[in-house]
C-alpha cells in the first residue's frame, strides 16, 4: 500500500522541523517551503502567491499548514500576506489539488487575551493561590484574540469551517500553545501555555489518523500542564490525545 | 453643546441611506464613500487604502462602518480588499484620530451556516411544525460562516475585541440580520432572519448613545420575528433594544 501523501507548509520552522523528524519513515513528506529543504521533496514558493503554491499539493492526501508569519509580529502587512492570505491560499490550493484534508495550525492567541482578566491574569503570572479554582477554557469558549496574530488565526479557523462546510474537505484546526526551542517552559507563563515539542508532533499525527468522517474541529494543544487554563478533554474524547509532559515536571 | 460628529462608511447604501434619514438632525453627520453623496460632508476614498481613508477621521466621535462587500459576492479579492484591509483600515484609522467608539456592522453571516443542521434547517425553510421549540442562538455560540463573507465578518469581529482590547477604543459589533430595499420579507428564509430598516436603525442609533463604559460587545439585530432564531435578549438588556416590526406581520 502507498504511504499516505503529507505536504507540511513551513517546515524550516521549530515545528516544522520536530514534525518532520517524527514523521519521516512512516508518510510520503513534501514541503512548500520559501527556503530551500535539503534531503526532503520541496517546492520552493511564496505562500502569498495561490498560483505559485498550486502544484505542490498534486497527488497529496494530508496539508499540515505550520508556515505563519508569529505572534511577535506587528506589521499588518506581514500579516495580511503570510497568514490571511497565505492561509486562504493553503485552502484553496487544496481544494482545487482535491486533498482530503487539511490540518491548520491554529494558536492560543485566538482566545488568549482572556488573559487579561482574572483568574486567567493571576494564574499566568504564577500567582497560583489567588487564581482559585477554575474551569477550563474550552473549544467553545468566544474567542479573544491575542493582537494582529490572534486575529489571523480567527480568520484562519473561519476559512477552515467554510472549507468544511462548502468543499467537502476534512478541516481540523490546532490550537498550538508555547513550543519552545529549549523545549521546556522558559518563562512564568509557559506553565500555563507550554507544549512539549513531542505532545505537539503527536497531536498533529492524530489529526492526520483521525478516520475521514472527523470534517471539522478544533483542539488545544498544550501539554498536561498544572496550571493550564485550556481543555485538553475535547482533544482526548475525539482524538485520543494523550498529552507525556508536564510544565511543573521542568521547574 | 456641540452636536456628538458621526462618520458612516458606506452611507450610499441601503442601511447607510435609511442610517443617514434617521440621524440627520441629530447629529453632525460626514460620509467615507467611493461614491460622491450630495447633501452631506463626504470624503471619498477607496477603503482599501488607509492613508486615503485617514483625514475623514479627524475629529470624529463615532464611526459607523457599514461599507463592505456583500454576501452576494464570493470573490476572495473583492472580500480582501473591501472587508479585510477595508475593516482594519477603518480600525486602524479610528485609533489614529483617537475615535472613541466604532460600531462594526457585522453579519448573521458569522453564525448562519449552522442553518444547515437541525433544528435550524427546517425553520428557515419554512418546516416550522419539524423545527420544535429550541433555544435561540446567543453572541457566544461558536461562529459558523456563511460563505467568505461571513468569514470576512468573523475577522472584523476579531480586529474589534482586539482594538478594544488594545488600544481603548470602544467597539460594538451588529450582527444585522436581512434588511430589504422592499422592508418586508419576500423569501421564507426572511420570516428567521428579516430586520426592517426602522429596527436597524433605531440598533444603531442605541449603539451610538450607549454609555463609554461599553468597551467591548457583540448584539444580533432582527426584528421579533416569530420565527427568529437570534438571541435579541442581549440586546434588549444592555442596549434597551426593542424591535418595532416583526417578519409574521407581513405574510
Amino acid at each position: 500500500m502507498a504511504r499516505r501523501s503529507v505536504l507540511v507548509t513551513g517546515m524550516s520552522g521549530l515545528i516544522g522541523g520536530a514534525l518532520r523528524r517524527h514523521l519521516e519513515g512512516t508518510y510520503a513528506l513534501s514541503a512548500l517551503n520559501r527556503r530551500p529543504l535539503p534531503g526532503v521533496k520541496c517546492h520552493q514558493a511564496d505562500i502569498a502567491d495561490l498560483e505559485a503554491i498550486a502544484p505542490a499539493f498534486d497527488g497529496v492526501d494530508t496539508v499540515v499548514h505550520l508556515a505563519a508569519r508569529t505572534g511577535e509580529s506587528e506589521s499588518f502587512d506581514e500579516i495580511l500576506r503570510a497568514n490571511v492570505i497565505g492561509t486562504y491560499n493553503v485552502f484553496e490550493a487544496a481544494r482545487r489539488a482535491g486533498v482530503g484534508r487539511v490540518i491548520f495550525a491554529s494558536s492560543g492567541a485566538t482566545v488568549s487575551a482572556w488573559e487579561r482578566d482574572a483568574p486567567w491574569s493571576a494564574l499566568i503570572a504564577g500567582r497560583y493561590g489567588e487564581a482559585g479554582p477554575f474551569a477550563k477554557m474550552t473549544h467553545e469558549t468566544p474567542t479573544r484574540p491575542a493582537g494582529l496574530y490572534g486575529a489571523s488565526k480567527i480568520w484562519g479557523e473561519a476559512l477552515a469551517r467554510h472549507y468544511a462546510d462548502t468543499h467537502g474537505l476534512s478541516a481540523i484546526c490546532v490550537r498550538i500553545g508555547r513550543v519552545k526551542a529549549e523545549d521546556r517552559p522558559m518563562a512564568t507563563r509557559d506553565y500555563a501555555v507550554w507544549c512539549s515539542q513531542r505532545d505537539i508532533v503527536r497531536m498533529i499525527e492524530l489529526c492526520i489518523t483521525a478516520p475521514p468522517t472527523l470534517r471539522f474541529d478544533v483542539f488545544f494543544a498544550v501539554s498536561d500542564n498544572r496550571w493550564g487554563y485550556r481543555d485538553l478533554e475535547h482533544a482526548r474524547a475525539v482524538l485520543g490525545f494523550e498529552p507525556r509532559d508536564r510544565a511543573e515536571d521542568h521547574r
